[in-house]
């Protein structure tokens, strides 16, 4: 079974559309660009989804729900926002079908044109700085920590399950802020919450920075981006948040009243993850034998194998142990399906990136043990059963942080300081990987750069080395490294 | 404050909108028919999803996620589903915007029409069994238990908010079985299902039973609902389950091998509850002082209000409390506002809905106890400190239980038993309500009744009296009472 996958070495792309079909994430629907989220896809999203969900609340958020319509109009009012997002994108034009007149079928109802055309959010800062505007008087409805759980649609060509769809599953938040300092404050929690997100949950390491004014969203005076690096070391924007300033207040006249009674425009911040993650994970753990999941996230922690096959005694045994775990929070599967071989089984279970597999035959049974697998480092041990679902416990915290370390590992090798644009060129050709590298802060290097070589500045650090220097390409000074890198 | 809302005797329906807008629940849109919900109606939406979501996969189901976008070929597949669906509908036929060549903005790119138009999925039995083709071979991929949360678009022509809403978001469970037997089994699991969720979590009381075949969902073979009456004696169909024989399978051509080798057509159950059950919420329970609101799915459940101010000494004890009943699982609020008085604040969680309100002053501390206060019946009563969560968690399930008696009394008070039209026309007429009547089971004579009188029959009941009489329209034979009422 794991022979079906492509190896990374021969063809990473395909790799990771084998494992995607595979381990059964996703599926390609009828509609051009769209997914299906098969359901072991979206029980990962879904853990993904409670965790944000909580962390979001626990600093002081609430979700609410605005309409997936967005009146053309609306996206033309900020300037940069309308270059950004109101071109590839879903149109509605009419609002009835009809019997087809000439034929069978249905017609599209020709006197159901809509007056103005509706857009399929591509993401709603309009439609929400417009009802915002109702919402905010004074500088006691302030500040307004909102965020919304929706689908998105962005017409993208070139399509990749999780990575890049035509409709997405996100969240996205909006706030509203008395003061400058405030809305920047938000903007730097929620960078926080993503990278903590990211490290501890999807043991993917981040590198947390600002984008440049070219890469920044349409609309933003500053965007916050954490960078990850996946396995055939290009970047992935695993998600950004970002400072908005006036710009869609001003777009939208909201303005409050402050306590010395002055009208002023309000202060905004929004900020974004997506089912892209869901690829994020699976491009930073998994290998030839197809997912890795890490468990804080796998929606199966630990599966129980009988073996050779499921005889009562066995299953009893098995019972016994899911319970143990079970009141450990521990999520556990029984196979006891009969009409697969153990190998068969394990196969699948390395497929699907179970984190951890029990085997239990009547020998183990005998000898007062069971044999535990390793998904990440395929180690098998056999562990007593007395002191088992501690030993589990330990094991998937050490499963989490394994996996934390090792991509860890992995970046930092591929990581790599240059101080000549030549250098550079030879690097990124022979090694790729994130290229640390001096850059004078213009768009114009900026896209010399990214035309000569397809690498794009992924984000200029707000930790670590930030000592000045000269720019490679150009020579003139540069306040810091960035980071240099081909991107998803 | 609570003199802004309408009385329920004056003007039922803008009590709705009152009660609604005053409580915070959702607001108009800019675009014709959608709701802005907002974060305290977002948070009983939140509850029951969670509620629900645990019913479902208790009972085996997982979820997924299905596309969007309906390819408008799809819908033309099941000859009474695009009778009942593919009318009034959010129609895409482009996707892409460009500046206005002629002007300011942005206009539609006429070179950016799709080759087939797609749809805003009005439910998704199409695109999902369509997608089930390539999912099912055999029994053994069958059954197929898959859930949904999703928004849907129809593009109704009277909308209200949460009641009848162009987007709305709701579940729908979609599976597949290798017999009839199975499927229908599964449609009145959920039936259950849904009648359990509205009478243990929201209170409202619902008779159970099976849709007329001119009530029927397009494309059902049977159609299981549950329906509410409203304060105003109104009917809200809260849930329907369909039992789809083969009719999906059929049209998009699902077919499986059994254990003997035979192909077979799959068997189906769809099924769905919507946000249309927070309107539901709303009118079961709520009184002229505004929102009322079962304690199982109150956002907050308590709030704690220092009398006549926030003094330190009030907000400790008051952070004593809500720590003994957050330990209990109970939601608790503090008010520490220091600008408003508590008459005041009494008004606002009345109108919120707020199920106890627990006021601590001075002199409550020197007696030792505090003012407890329920919203359902706005008893007051002092209440010992010591002993005071345990009170306060029985007090909850107390004013649950009260909630649903009280609203079963009320439906039980108006349902009426009438033997012929002129009685039932008179009943209808005078007192409204739900009517138990025999009928003949035709269309023709259910047509005539509701062209007659605007009354429908809501559902021919599971339970209760089930004997056989004569239609009080026609005198032929009836197999047992139907009721009929007005409905939303």
């Amino acid at each position: 079974m794991a022979k079906e996958i492509t190896n990374r070495q021969d063809d990473y792309s395909q790799w990771y559309l084998d494992i995607v079909k595979k381990a059964q994430l996703a599926d390609n629907s009828a509609v051009r660009g769209c997914m299906v989220i098969k359901p072991t896809g979206y029980a990962i999203w879904e853990n993904m989804k409670a965790q944000l969900d909580k962390m979001f609340k626990d600093t002081g958020h609430v979700n609410a729900y605005f309409p997936l319509f967005i009146p053309k109009s609306f996206l033309s009012k900020e300037a940069d926002h309308v270059e950004g997002f109101a071109k590839e994108c879903a149109v509605v034009t009419h609002h009835r079908l009809m019997n087809n007149p000439n034929g069978s079928g249905v017609v599209v109802d020709p006197s159901a044109k809509l007056e103005e055309e509706l857009i399929v959010r591509p993401t709603s800062e309009t439609i929400i700085w417009n009802t915002y505007r109702d919402w905010i008087q004074s500088y006691r409805d302030l500040p307004l920590l909102i965020n919304q759980w929706a689908n998105v649609v962005r017409w993208e060509m070139r399509t990749r399950p999780f990575l890049r769809t035509a409709e997405f599953l996100w969240q996205e938040g909006h706030t509203a802020h008395a003061t400058s300092e405030e809305a920047l404050e938000e903007s730097k929690l929620i960078h926080e919450v993503y990278a903590r997100f990211a490290e501890d949950y999807m043991a993917m390491p981040v590198i947390k920075g600002a984008k440049t004014a070219n890469e920044r969203f349409a609309g933003a005076v500053e965007t916050f981006t954490i960078e990850a690096m996946m396995q055939d070391k290009k970047a992935l924007q695993a998600g950004t948040s970002h400072f908005l300033g006036q710009n869609f207040a001003k777009a939208f006249d909201v303005k409050y009243l402050t306590s010395e009674n002055k009208e002023e425009y309000v202060w905004a911040s929004s900020w974004g993850v997506s089912t892209r993650l869901v690829g994020g994970l699976v491009m930073t753990h998994s290998d030839d034998e197809g997912l890795v999941l890490p468990p804080k996230l796998a929606p199966t922690q630990v599966v129980i194998v009988p073996i050779p096959k499921p005889l009562p005694e066995l299953l009893e045994k098995g019972e016994e142990i899911a319970k143990e775990l079970k009141a450990k929070g521990i999520s556990v599967k029984i196979d006891d399906d009969a009409s697969k071989r153990p190998g068969f089984k394990f196969a699948e279970y390395e497929m699907k990136g179970i984190p951890v597999r029990i085997g239990i035959g009547p020998r183990d049974l005998e000898k007062g043990q069971a044999e535990v697998a390793r998904r990440d480092t395929k180690e098998k041990t056999g562990v007593r059963l007395d002191g088992l679902g501690q030993y589990i416990e330990d094991l998937l915290v050490t499963i989490q942080d394994n996996l934390l370390n090792k991509a860890k590992a992995f970046r930092d090798e591929n990581t790599h300081t240059v101080d000549s644009y030549d250098e550079f060129k030879s690097v990124l050709d022979e090694k790729g990987g994130f290229i640390m590298a001096h850059w004078d802060g213009t768009t114009e290097t900026e896209l010399k750069v990214k035309e000569e070589t397809k690498a794009t500045i992924r984000c200029i650090p707000i930790e670590g080395d930030l000592s000045p220097g000269e720019c490679m390409v150009t020579g003139k000074p540069s306040k810091q490294r960035v980071i240099f890198a081909k991107a998803y």
